[in-house]
């Protein structure tokens, strides 16, 4: 369902789904940081996840074209490296433009201070 | 897979599920800016989400005792109003948190200020 901000201001159209699923948000921000990639090992490691599920994430950024996989040999061992493309760089921030307005938003929200539109076409 | 921040800096573990949902975080925080809560059609108009969809999110939330769902007689006609309980919004408030967290991150990371803690090991 597709709507303007102004008809539903909370129905954060921008939160990408493919960035915005847990798992898939912390492997995005560790590959951001790693502009050369990251071993597939390393990258479990660092999000905390089986084999099998970076393996099912990774590839749903792949298919986005958000995320590249080269496989290598290293010390005569394959070494798979991941890495975020300049698409996904550039989608990822995009998406994080989006989910700072949403956590000011709930910020607001929880604090008291803010009203929502709604209520304040009614007052 | 439970695992400590040091172990896995990335896995966002405190994002719980519940309110990390797009529709479901556009559903908090539009009753957190409304304590004394919202008719279902406001709470639908105002998230951009059809009947169908916004029954299901709100059922998931009241089982998780989040969201607190009451039916009255307004002018002869039957209103749903939905509020946030107090749980919820305690929840809600620790679940922005570790989203302020992620966004930090995200942001640390596309900026290309900060390196993660991996390659800082390996530097």
């Amino acid at each position: 369902m597709t709507s303007s901000p102004e008809a539903a201001p909370f129905a954060f159209e921008g939160l990408d789904r493919l960035f915005h699923e847990r798992a898939r948000l912390g492997i995005v921000t560790s590959l951001a940081g790693n502009p050369d990639g990251l071993a597939f090992s390393e990258l479990k490691r660092m999000c905390g996840l089986t084999d099998g599920n970076l393996s099912r994430h990774l590839a749903a950024l792949e298919e986005a074209e958000y995320v590249a996989i080269a496989k290598d040999m290293a010390a005569r061992r394959p070494v798979t490296t991941c890495r975020l493309t300049a698409l996904g760089l550039d989608r990822f921030v995009s998406y994080l433009a989006v989910l700072e307005t949403a956590l000011k938003e709930g910020t607001r929200a929880t604090s008291g201070k803010g009203r929502s539109p709604a209520v304040a076409l009614k007052a």
